[in-house]
């Protein structure tokens, strides 16, 4: 049974890296002692080595050691021997360009699948998802494709975001990106608000938080979903 | 000698389609009555027929024809014999993977290279640079490549958005976007705000409009560019 959170963002305004997530860690990775990072999208262009330890620092009032995917030999053996995984944000390009370059979705896909816990925040959380094609990411590099894992039957949009009013910029709205994407595709995608995140646990697939989501499905009006709600309906 | 206008926006706020550009354009188009249209990036879904009568209706008060490419049965021939050009913006995803897959590209940038004028607003300015990686689009479908026509030797950020003082927003900014582009390339990157154009004529490059302009170079910290300014230094 799978058990999964995917997180919109990583970090809440004016607090700590991943300091509103460590309840919900706690119980993820309840009698997990070490987990692998995976640090290939870099947010700001940090290295894996630097972003690594911030995601140990994270992890270290839980008593979880945490290791950098790109520390290993065989990586693709890692996972497979691996007690569970987080995934950090960044951009989603560089990320998806690197896991399936070095081959390691599938395996990772197929270890997440097999039970073992799974955390992803921002382009961690992306990539979750049937393909990455809603991220807000920038093309930075050319990855081979935007497939993702698939481990929800739907995509993400994280750091959703309402459009601001009175602001006279006329470049795209968030929804109207969505909206865009549903023109050519029809894989539901979960606006998920900062804050927010999707755990699934037993076979069942929960909106957490304190936020609604805005859901958006081919050839009907966006909604919202309360908190607390199932997303097991949505794909 | 190229003849290029490439926009940030097509409309301003509270403005019609175009409105502000119409003196530009009628600078550039002189002497033409007839161009082609590129309705590939298709905003919001629109169709291609739909999306050329809106083009259409603001060349009309020029006394300018347009013709949709996605009418032509040989569109390389049309382009190779029209008079010049205007693509609008949209997706940038969407208008890549259609030029490229029609193997339209390249005998674009070869007739805008042989002197005939072009226009472009956002995504259809994307292509005049030298890839679309610098694009905020959603990538809404897959493109066989990200390379664009390279009409100026840097690529563009259209639309270019300031950080919003105060928004407790954690989802990067346009600036910190930019940056990780450059943690993986080094082409330069003009962030254009709405209001804003590059003008290529007589082989010189200007930035035109009311607004500065924010230059970032791989490497340097970014800095802003007066309107008027050359940018021919920039490659």
């Amino acid at each position: 049974m799978k058990h999964i959170v995917l997180a919109s963002t990583s970090t809440l305004f004016g607090e700590a890296y991943l300091a509103y997530l460590q309840p919900v860690m706690a119980t993820l990775y309840q009698g997990v002692d070490e987990i692998i990072f995976v640090p290939f999208a870099r947010p700001g262009g940090i290295s894996h080595d630097a972003y690594t330890a911030k995601a140990a620092a994270a992890f270290a009032p839980l008593g979880i050691r945490v290791t950098g995917l790109h520390t290993f030999a065989d990586p693709a053996a890692a996972i497979s021997q691996a007690q569970g995984f987080f995934t950090g944000g960044g951009n989603t390009f560089l990320l998806v360009k690197q896991l399936h370059e070095l081959q390691l979705m599938q395996p990772l896909k197929a270890a997440v699948e097999s039970g073992k816990p799974y955390m992803g925040c921002s382009a961690g959380s992306n990539i979750g998802g049937i393909s990455m094609q809603t991220t807000n990411d920038m093309p930075i590099v050319y990855p081979p494709t935007f497939e993702t894992m698939g481990l929800i039957p739907f995509n993400l949009n994280p750091h959703y975001l309402d459009p601001i009013p009175g602001l006279p910029h006329m470049g795209e709205t968030r929804e109207t990106r969505i909206g865009e994407f549903h023109t050519q595709n029809t894989t539901p995608v979960l606006g998920l608000r900062e804050g927010s995140w999707v755990y699934v646990k037993d076979g069942t697939i929960t909106l957490e938080g304190t936020l609604s989501a805005r859901i958006f499905e081919a050839g009907k009006a966006p909604y919202e979903l309360e908190a607390g709600s199932s997303l097991s309906f949505l794909r």
